[in-house]
């Protein structure tokens, strides 16, 4: 996959818009370009430009101007790749793009596969391996916390971290292997007690970066909510009062699609998604249509559960169904909100007598609303908020997102879980130093000081094109 | 609409992909930049910055980093509105670019109304009216022809012939309207027998262009082409193996999407759509499942009728659907090809014994092919070629493709036949005069030198935002 010596190049915008860009990178960028751009003013030269200069000419094809573009030229090391690059601005028409690319291969580059751009910033240590990682993140982050996430990371905050734990291990390392060296002679250069403190603290550094892996994920991914209830209790509108409030807040937005945000609701930069809504906005009865196993199944999805009832109902009723999703997910750590629907037909006297007369647990929250007048719709928004994170987050937090770090987190957490055993029964050097060479292994393959193709295949492979 | 004071943003590339521009425009451009760039070398000032240059730096809004980016800075008039512009090259996140057009947007730029780039090009002088519109139709064109006629007008091929056409007229408009000046003195400055042939020799011109309307309609919407005949005389499988061969042509071809070419191929340049081919690929039968009345639909709609025949059928049927058909398109110009179908399955002789016994026009074609074995698709696509156009195209010829400026010239033409009956008959100078002021109008409203609210707004309604 790794082919430094080839010119390569891809569009780099989507297919629509008004500007479409082509990516060039490589060696002999300059000098392809120059066989197909012919600058408004002919005293120019491309070989001779300095990067971050903007040229504006045309692009011809022998006697025939393919289009009127700006071109952008980046000199090795001053670029996205590290290499000499080009960046084409053109009219966003297909036949354009076609054909530039076309001429580009015919003088001599080739296709990009997915992601080669930023894999060649890797190899050309413009950035580590989760840095960038972190770069596919950021294209795909749709709120803000994963967004803050993967910039966070793109700017290598992560790898400091990653680096600063592999730093203290390399060092303790290298006393470990003095003494192997030293062979019969008995000495220790690093004292047992100190090292041990040592190993503890990183083990605990890295245990807390495996642990923000659940958070991480949730924020890059969303948080699943299902929507259960008794038929008519109202599902589908307050599914539609929910989502209703969040697109009007999107429309004010130009330029952006909605087609993406289709039910799912942002609320202080997580997102949520509702699942399997599908029948639940048409008909407003899943569990007529669906039957108990799907609710079921439903449920199994979820992380967080809505259970809609009515304030006319009989305490007796909801105590039975809550008790039933209960049962569901006795083991797990969702989190079940029961919502009382219909409050604009009752009085505070039934509210607080309902109330009296559930029999909840501690972790259940039980809130009162009216999807139809749209009230108590605030108060579930900040304990759907709460289910996810008690405290704001910090940007300084480093939440890891991505399942490859949280494994290789893992098993350094398990090697120095070795390590630290090993010490107490003081095992020889020799075995303590295998455990301690592994966990700065599993830290290098974090940030891509140590790689294997299969690794950097499964990375780039899910890149887009031009990236 | 008009809104020169204010600065606009927009993004200029659609959603997906790697990167995404956001493109600002006016006075303020540098300023509001300046309030939400951070660059990285501190000592870059963006406001100092030479037009043409780019920077690298951080979008941020107050403390917290939105993304970095590359921002290119344009100087009036420099640029493709001829106003301060800045573009901004970020990461293709929806997130982010919603982000940094809200910073812009709180700083004070406003969200830029579709093509309102492009129209303040126009204010501007960068480009006259018909180049504005050419804008549009090179994004959109998707063939060689369609998109070199949109070039060349863009490039204002088409401009220089209309601005030669209208300073002859003004020359003459001027003579006769100092003729009206001197009143009652009966002078003659205009010679009257030169300026009837200068009159005429317009007049040509105009017609001229006005002819070019039909094939430049062709050139930039495609040849809608018909497949009718009788169940199983092979539609599908000729339709297939004709898309086939195209789909096989274009996937060499990286990056672009293949979902605008359905049921479209492409010969020499020129696009042929074949309509109504939902149920034919599918089933084979058009025929019987639209009946009669549906064929003659899709004949009315096309201007090529491609009808399939086999070569086991007798002559007497082939005569019979022949006539049919030619009864239908009688009074039109459409084209019909006949094609004998199933040329595997029979001899030469066959052919020839066949071919002696058809009764065909001359405007008519017949063709021996074998769609299952691929034989004669290549003389098809010469003949459906020929149906369009005669000869080569000559690059410099100038060609309209544009309803309104069709339109606009039919209008010259008729005013300027006016003035010449009016010369005839030696009508008075003032009746002359308003003919030839009409005619230097119309010819102005193709350039954009007399515009009115209206046709700005009908032109840049469909252009897509950011453009």
């Amino acid at each position: 996959m790794v082919r430094p010596e080839e010119t390569i190049c891809a569009p780099a915008t989507a297919v629509g818009g008004a500007i479409a860009i082509i990516r060039i990178s490589g060696t002999r960028s300059l000098d392809i370009c120059e066989k197909i751009f012919y600058p408004s003013d002919w005293n120019i030269k491309l070989v001779d430009l300095k990067g971050f200069t903007v040229v504006y000419g045309e692009i011809r094809s022998a006697d025939e101007v393919i289009d009127e573009v700006l071109l952008t030229v980046f000199r090795a090391p001053h670029s996205y790749t590290g290499e000499n690059s080009i960046e084409i601005s053109c009219h966003a028409s297909q036949y354009i793009v076609r054909k530039i690319l076309e001429l580009l291969i015919n003088h001599g580059a080739v296709t990009a596969k997915p992601g080669e751009f930023t894999q060649r910033a890797f190899f050309n240590g413009k950035m580590d391996l989760s840095q960038a990682e972190a770069v596919a993140d950021i294209i795909a982050s749709k709120t803000s916390s994963s967004h803050k996430i993967a910039l966070n990371q793109m700017r290598g905050g992560f790898s400091a971290e990653i680096s600063g734990l592999r730093k203290e291990l390399l060092n303790f390392a290298s006393l470990i292997e003095l003494e192997l060296d030293f062979g019969e002679e008995d000495v220790e250069f690093a004292d047992r007690k100190e090292l041990k403190s040592i190993i503890i603290r990183v083990k605990e550094l890295a245990d807390k970066l495996a642990g923000s892996f659940k958070l991480g994920n949730v924020l890059k991914n969303g948080v699943p909510v299902a929507i259960v209830g008794k038929p008519n209790s109202g599902k589908s509108t307050l599914l539609n009062a929910l989502l209703m409030e969040e697109r009007a807040l999107v429309s004010e937005i130009p330029g952006t699609t909605r087609d993406t945000i289709e039910d799912t609701i942002v609320i202080e930069g997580v997102e949520y998604r509702f699942i399997d809504t599908a029948g639940l906005r048409e008909t407003s009865d899943i569990l007529e249509i669906m039957g108990i196993k799907k609710t079921h199944e439903k449920i199994d999805q979820a992380s967080v559960i809505l259970l809609i009832d009515e304030i006319t109902d009989s305490a007796e009723s909801i105590n039975k169904r809550v008790q039933a999703i209960r049962e569901m997910i006795r083991e797990s750590e969702k989190r079940l909100i029961i919502l009382i629907n219909k409050t604009d037909i009752a009085s505070e006297d039934q509210q607080t007598e309902l109330k009296r007369k559930l029999n909840l647990e501690d972790k259940e929250t039980l809130l009162f609303i009216s999807a139809k007048e749209k009230s108590g719709l605030e108060d579930l928004r900040l304990r759907l908020r709460e289910v996810v994170v008690k405290e704001k987050l910090s940007s300084d937090d480093v939440i890891i997102t991505n399942l490859r770090h949280y494994e290789a987190l893992l098993r350094v957490s398990e090697s120095l879980g070795r390590v630290i055993s090993g010490l107490e029964d003081q095992l020889p050097e020799d075995l303590i130093a295998i455990d301690i060479r592994q966990a700065i292994h599993y830290l290098g393959e974090v940030t891509g000081e140590i790689t294997s193709d299969e690794i950097l295949g499964n990375i780039f492979r899910n890149f887009c094109i031009g990236k």
